[in-house]
């Protein structure tokens, strides 16, 4: 199944039901409302959800509209919890190299993971309001998963149980702030702005092979200022949904609809290119003795599109952003 | 004005005002079904919740009934977001020793803070389930502020002016797991379960002269296991409410609901005692050389009352909870 969901001014906005294709969509208002509603009664919604999806994609949904992803917010434009992981240690380690920060102990063995805010995300054709370019800003493409309720303690293979739908992610960081609260220890919060997502989040199995090992095993394509900049695989996750959602549960419950991202895509092969600025200035360093990228600028954009392994378009339809000015008229 | 939130099985529960003397209560549920609605739409409904609590302290409301603590919830069973500093800086200080930690860079003139889960907040008499007394487990007490919106950017003087309520808090710490989260540089995820709260959130006019200069000062009185462990005050706190939450909202926009700490409640004079027992072993091994007082054991309580300085009972009732090990039987 795919659902978006459509803004309406409330903080929970529309469920829609979008068609295999992306083409079609139907609210089901009776059955759930929103998105959290669906995710909290899963069991008792999925059947009629289910239906409404098959007969939206045999085109015998009378009540079948166009659906139009500018219309959308982040599919749970709030969520209860927004835990993110650093889980391509490719990533981490070059990371550390760009920050200068000591070596994360247990980095092969334990997953690092941040709170993150939850209660401002952004559609997949918000601006992305910022209050300077001195602050380093940056994308991040990344996958996540959104949950039913976990139980305090669960296994890893319990927590694979417990995922509901995937999402694709761009998770706004603020370069220049990062180091900073990474060395006072409590983490990330001035860094990450308002999280957004892509339009559509969807049911495992609309992955296909793509969703292996607890791991979205699709190319991550990505674009600034509309010239490719990597397209890294997520197969190459070095810990699985699960492990980082059992992570996330060690002490604490997590209720339905909380959302576990895996940090940014990244692959040990360089072609791949990257799906954050961060992650080439620091192999321009490494390569060049210096960075030659900087970072975005007001007015630019970033497309990120994830892609089956045949190059056809993934299911999540497409992210494209554009930073402005806080402050500034936004569209 | 003085408020709480039933439970009645729904996320945000049943708003409620309490009387002055927190012996009656009243619902009204046309105003405001719940503290987080009212929070929204505060400058609409402040004036109806007013006239409401007059006439509830006046013995005039005929749908008055006995207010009672343990049928609480957290204030905000639920927040938007849960911004927890660490504004009391003789505690930053003491726990830099006790973690063997590096100091903070910039500690004394910019604010550190993490982000914390604001999904499933516990109420006043709720107990507490935990894995492991391994992890060992503290209790911390706090005082914090609930926001109506805050802009992005809002000066300290702007920030402060959205304080709509204040709050005490107790942040339950899992010692054992804090300072490797705070190595990884991305701050505490698993040292932070789930954040308990004291029923009444009350108008800043309500701490009389108890609310000066954006901080909340009054006395924390803590016991553990029914013994004296410390009262230190509140004034002490080095940054005030509208610096923390102006370093919040840097960033970002903070949603109405929005809930920022001070971090654990500390003085300089050691004969305050301590609001949390991390706080306690390092002076013990300052003056002593080793930790003599250990962390709690499942059936372990702990009591937070914060009092004015008359020695009169604070306006934000009593946190008093159990430690249970999480899947066994709670109260």
């Amino acid at each position: 199944m795919k659902f978006a969901t459509l803004r309406d001014g409330s903080l929970d906005g529309r469920l829609i039901v979008v068609s295999r294709d992306l083409r079609q969509a139907v609210a089901l208002p009776a059955v759930a409302p929103t998105l959290h509603d669906a995710i909290r009664r899963w069991e008792a919604v999925a059947p009629a959800l289910g239906a409404a999806y098959d007969a939206l994609n045999r085109g015998r949904q009378p009540d079948a509209f166009a659906f139009d992803p500018r219309a959308c917010a982040a599919p749970l434009p709030r969520s209860p919890q927004w835990c993110d992981a650093s889980a391509f240690l490719n990533h981490g380690r070059l990371m550390e190299r760009a920050f200068n920060t000591p070596p994360i102990p247990q980095f092969d063995t334990v997953p690092v993971m941040y709170q993150g805010a939850s209660d401002d995300f952004l559609g997949p054709h918000d601006d992305m309001p910022l209050p300077s370019e001195a602050d380093g800003i940056d994308f991040e493409g990344e996958f996540g998963v959104v949950l039913g309720a976990v139980p305090m303690g669960a296994t890893p293979a319990q927590a694979l149980d417990c995922v509901r739908l995937v999402v694709q992610i761009n998770d706004w960081s603020l370069r220049a702030l990062g180091p900073h609260e990474m060395k006072t220890g409590f983490g990330f919060l001035q860094a990450k702005p308002s999280t957004s997502f892509a339009p559509v989040a969807v049911t495992p199995d609309e992955l296909g092979a793509g969703w292996r090992d607890g791991r979205v095993a699709l190319r991550l394509h990505v674009q600034w200022n509309g010239e490719r900049f990597g397209e890294p695989h997520g197969s190459e996750m070095n810990f699985s949904f699960g492990e980082l959602v059992a992570h996330a549960a060690r002490t604490r419950r997590l209720t339905a609809g909380t959302i576990v991202g895996s940090g940014t895509v990244s692959n040990v092969a360089r072609s791949a290119g990257s799906a954050c600025i961060a992650e080439r200035r620091v192999i321009e360093i490494i390569d060049a003795g210096a960075a030659s990228t900087g970072f975005m600028r007001f007015g630019d954009t970033v497309r990120m599109q994830a892609r089956f392994d045949d190059g056809s378009e993934g299911p999540f339809g497409t992210i494209e952003q554009r930073v402005v000015r806080a402050g500034a008229a936004s569209s």
